[in-house]
């Protein structure tokens, strides 16, 4: 998938193929979002005006090519469990056996299909602490780059939620279910506030109030 | 850009080229809202069940490859916009008159810079409505998708807007900025809560609260 032009990755999109849908969405501003933050940190390394804050630019310079690579290694597996999960619903339901083997494939599968864009807002809540400490040590000539990291990591959070959200509705174990809505809530948890924060401060070093 | 593959766009986003950056990712999220839209359109079409609203489903889905075509369209403006732009930052100003030279030929490209987002915003805000159209009309079984496009959307939005004001605040005619102004606050206009309507529709149909 990562391979594909953005306008043949659109066309899927747009399709109606099950894949990518809002699952691979979720990953994909996740991971626009991480290479912000890579741009912005590439834009102020090596210049003397910010040589104090060096060490620090640097290491979210390695934080954010880590978390592209882990969203773009999201959409795949975003993809795959969503594969599992249609195929566990295709399965054929005339006798009672089948019937049971179908519910409980459905029900393994939900587990992957659930833990794939959770891990997306796990990791879309790194990418937004990343994007408040570029906020306060990235070059002010890029912040508005900033604040577009902060708004497609929110982007990726939200988008995450809801494809969490649809998985946990349909899962009968319901001890496992609440283990995800705990490391949804966690993951969740102040980051509207955190990137209103974000956005108030670009705002101010844009001097746009 | 529209024919890289989604890692070398994110490569060239990362690296510290100017463009593509902050303004190119607003539209691409703008482009990724629509075809979501056609997606969900696409899955409603043709189906027994929503039959009664299938010209509404028609014509959604022709606003949404519209949107789309757009919003890549405004992915090149915005890069030629912002290469204009740099292009007169580099002119030479040993000069009085280069400096002269230099200056109006930077308000004349900012013109430009602020135009390319603005349209953005104000197709993101089309993006919205037709997001809380397809929330009423659309297959409910991909209703999350809705949710998904609705949340991109904004994101274009909220991100078009900061790359207009950044350009604003350097334009030296208040009467031509003024202009931008309030075409941006018309359409950022109760963008807020049309997207948090959607959402709670999207979680209702859900039936996740």
């Amino acid at each position: 998938m990562q391979e594909e032009s953005i306008t043949s990755f659109l066309d899927q999109l747009a399709s109606s193929a099950p894949t990518p849908g809002g699952g691979s969405v979720a990953a994909l501003c996740g991971a626009i979002s991480a290479a912000l933050g890579s741009m912005v940190a590439n834009l102020t390394l090596g210049r003397e005006k910010y040589r104090d804050v060096e060490p620090e630019v640097r290491a979210a310079l390695e934080r954010a090519e880590q978390l592209r690579q882990r969203f773009l290694g999201l959409i795949e597996q975003d993809i795959a469990a969503y594969g599992a999960l249609s195929a566990a619903y295709r399965l054929p339901k005339s006798t009672v056996e089948e019937q049971a083997a179908r519910s409980s494939q459905i029900q393994a599968a939900l587990t992957g299909a659930a833990e794939a864009p959770l891990r997306m807002v796990e990791q879309a809540r790194q990418a937004l602490e990343l994007c408040q400490a570029l906020a306060s040590i990235g070059n002010p000539n890029v912040i508005s780059d900033v604040g577009v990291a902060a708004i497609t990591a929110y982007a990726a959070l939200e988008s995450g939620a809801l494809n969490v959200l649809i998985n946990l509705k349909t899962m009968k174990d319901r001890e496992l279910a609440r283990g995800f809505f705990q490391r949804l809530s966690m993951a969740q948890e102040g980051a509207d506030s955190l990137k209103q924060d974000i956005l108030t401060a670009v705002r101010q070093k844009m001097d746009v109030g």
